[in-house]
């Protein structure tokens, strides 16, 4: 193969990753649409398309250089190869603004977006995935993360935690007993339709991850890569299928879905380096993961609509420890790189985020709460002509 | 081109049809979801997840294995063509479990999907385009099909039709007179962007079942493939469409969706063979057969909430003739094809959904049914905050 | 790289962009579809699925030949070039029955869609894209227009134009005093939906348009189209919030949504000629003309539901003009096709829509406006469960 022909098959193929991945902008706003109450889900949707394109505009304004140095690509154009990484950094931030739905403004979070985007996220890239190496070499990651079990979702944890830590809970979540108070989602069909396409950008997310698929290497890699992400999401859907089945003889979907987001994350570190099988254990795993830590989380009154710390940090975690475990990558390696981007993330969040807060209040009043973030931070409701059954 | 560069195209192509074929999952579903009574609308969106999610890993786990004999492909990457066969499977029964919808039970039907995926889909698989056969010589089918008129919708329909008798109808379909009553869909943007997904996804099942793309040769048998599938699916509409105004003065929209299933149904068979203006005639028919079909199989008793029988049955059949009609592929070969499959699918359904509702019965009881099933089989409502009209 | 592999590639690649623009029709029909009043949805959606139907039918019967001459290409699968153009032509019309919704009845703008796919359409077409020009050679445009900000979107807007003019607007729109009555959008996700399937499309609409993708320059030039037609999305976008924050203090994503989409028209002429700075500027003029053209249009009693014209018509001659500002391309040029194609496009749709007028009447009445158009035009409601509010 010339390194014409491979130049544009690549590019080709990273704009195919790309266009997938972007599935996942509807995909996460209905996903997080559809899981909040009526009075929201405006609210919801604005921040998802805001996040999408200020964050987006930052990468492409400041965090790419960070990341990677200087557009400029070898055996691809480089717009592609830019494409492709953009498409990343929203994703990040929507897994906290998801956690911190239903009382979070949509401003200050857009403030954030753009600091994320354009710093916080691209210096996490730079150490995991970067050509050069940002603060010396002591942070040199040896970290094995394909397509981001940890640079993308436990980052995207670690600064919901700390999101969730400054915000605080939504009104009326937890009495004043400790109790749990149970908000349904508003909208099934909804949340099933995001947790389709976000599987479906899972293959662009993680496939394009390869690099290339212009060799028979990296064509198999890539394919090999679709298999296991795939097989690793049937596995969390089913084994929180027949949990929930066996415990509670209900098949609560949201669980369900989220079971199957977990194993999608938990593959996300490795699917290159598995074999076709052991995606099933590590996504059951990542789906049973979900389904404990979903209630831990309520104990600890970390109050996340979505599910997106069990989904996202726990499995980001899990997953990334799982390439230490079952392949020759060093579990150390792995461990470290998981420590390092926690710190980095969890406190460089919680600090822009806690002077973010002087400045512009992250959370909405009360009052505000009650009657919706709707009418108040966009002037319109989601569905105006619904008559609602409370 | 080298056999290298042909390698890695073939694969990208794949992977490609492959993910278009995904996006039939939530097209299914939404289409499924919006055509159902509110109260079961959670219950389908889970059927529709769970039958993706096991019937696909059963055909991971065995069913390949007893279609093609084992992994392997010589032009492309094997785990890109094991993907695109695997994307199928769940299509087969998601035709089945629509057409039961409002009264079935999730777990016995998943359990029937381990048994479909695992086992009955891929002996068809085996017989039709399989490389080895299974069962002698004297089931060597000599069938033109594709991408499956027969193998994937007549399959799905006459498993349907076994479920149906099995299971029965929905409570108060009928009345006692036998005078059928409407049931109106609740959702029907829902409706319509299934329906779209599901056009979508049909260009991937298609035009991925050429098997290559990477000669001259094959990129216009793809392409042609591609534009016959989209002009039977525009015949289809637009024939029911005169259809609904000149009869009845009203643009049914289910109707006129189902009129452009039922023609992407009807090409299925034999997209490759056709010029660009016999699709026209195919779909067209296919679109009237819906039509006919829809009150016949009512006047049967049949109850079919989203019209697979007529959408993917009738008209699995018809695209099946149609080859043997409009092509130099031999009638009789193509009706052979059809009895077998048809005797083999029916029979095979029958008596395993037989022996199924001896030990979990299939049907929701009536109260249930009365309630939702959403309620009763997944603990909660898929709008919890629309107040209902009725 | 041989001619075969550039062919073999080359198809490939529009049939992914092919795909790519049909999303585009469930996400004009999701979001016009949300835009509405709940009981004019499902009359939207039949319009929507009737315009690809025809449309697309027209253009393959009639159209392709007026526009190209003859069916053939011979870099690529003829069906695939085919397959490409034909995608296009149902947006066009999408555009002008998004701002007619509410009021117009779809048999008339069905027979409209056939003549505009059939004939005006590809007209414009021949002029601006097409092989061998009509009429004569002072129509002989060297407008550069990549994808389409005059060719689609203006001719959609200056057809839309003709409409308005000829059905008039909705009743109770305007008061007798001449203020704005404000209608407000019935579902917010599904407008949400739509805009991103929208925007997913419009990179293979302009990634595609490059023509060819099958060298190291045109991969450059494909992945910089697709890039640079992104960050003008997102400048849109941005605008617009910032606006709508500082004026208004509320996000209202109608208007930041449609900001994002004016943006997309506006990049649509020269996605390929800019560095990928200048689509910043371009895509945020854009999104500032949407915010002002919506009240002038209001101001003049324009009536259009979905903000049709501020993003396709104007936008569309100021993307056309930014050409001839920001490269080397000639402005008395670009300003000349936009002329022309104006005059065409609106003189041939008012005749053509006056005489359907007279035969088949495009408005519907006032009472079955009160009604909704869905139950008179349909025969059924797009959400006949829920019990609705107003």
């Amino acid at each position: 193969m010339t390194p014409e022909i491979s130049y544009v098959i690549d590019t080709f193929f990273t704009l195919f990753a790309f266009v997938l991945i972007i599935f996942m902008v509807p995909g996460f706003a209905m996903f997080e649409a559809g899981l909040v109450r009526t009075k929201n889900v405006t609210a919801v949707l604005m921040m998802n398309t805001m996040i999408y394109a200020v964050a987006s505009m930052a990468f492409l304004l400041i965090g790419y250089s960070i990341a990677f140095g200087s557009f400029g690509s070898d055996g691809m154009s480089q717009w592609a190869a830019f494409l492709f990484q953009m498409a990343f950094v929203g994703k990040v931030i929507n897994i906290m603004s998801g956690g911190v739905s239903e009382r979070a403004k949509i401003i200050p979070l857009a403030i954030f977006a753009v600091i994320m985007g354009g710093f916080i996220y691209p210096t996490v890239v730079n150490w995991a995935w970067g050509s050069d190496m940002l603060y010396g070499t002591f942070l040199d990651l040896n970290m094995y993360d394909l397509a981001g079990s940890t640079v993308i979702h436990s980052t995207g944890g670690w600064t919901l935690l700390a999101a969730i830590l400054i915000i605080g809970n939504r009104k009326g979540r937890y009495t004043k007993t400790g109790a749990v108070r149970v908000i349904p989602a508003s909208n099934i069909p909804l949340v099933t339709l995001g947790a389709f396409l976000l599987w479906i950008g899972w293959f662009g997310f993680n496939g394009g991850s390869v690099g290339s698929i212009a060799s028979k290497e990296n064509a198999d890699a890539v394919a090999l890569t679709i298999l296991n992400t795939n097989t690793a999401g049937l596995a969390g859907a089913i084994i929180v299928g027949i949990f929930m089945q066996l415990k509670y003889k209900k098949l609560d979907i949201t669980m369900i879905l989220n079971g199957a987001l977990g194993g999608l994350v938990a593959i996300t570190a490795g699917p290159d380096l598995y074999n076709i099988y052991q995606p099933i254990l590590i996504g059951a795993i990542g789906g049973i993961l979900v389904v404990f830590a979903v209630p831990f989380f309520d104990k600890l009154k970390f109050d996340d609509p979505v599910g997106a710390l069990s989904v996202h940090l726990v499995n980001g975690i899990w997953g990334t420890l799982a390439v230490g475990i079952f392949t020759d990558k060093l579990f150390l390696d792995q461990l470290k790189g998981i420590i390092i981007v926690a710190i980095f993330a969890f406190v460089s969040s919680y600090i822009v985020l806690f002077l973010i807060n002087k400045i512009v209040p992250l959370k909405a009043d009360d009052d505000v709460q009650m009657e919706g973030l709707d009418v108040n931070e966009c002037g319109l409701e989601a569905y105006p002509e619904f008559k609602r059954a409370f």
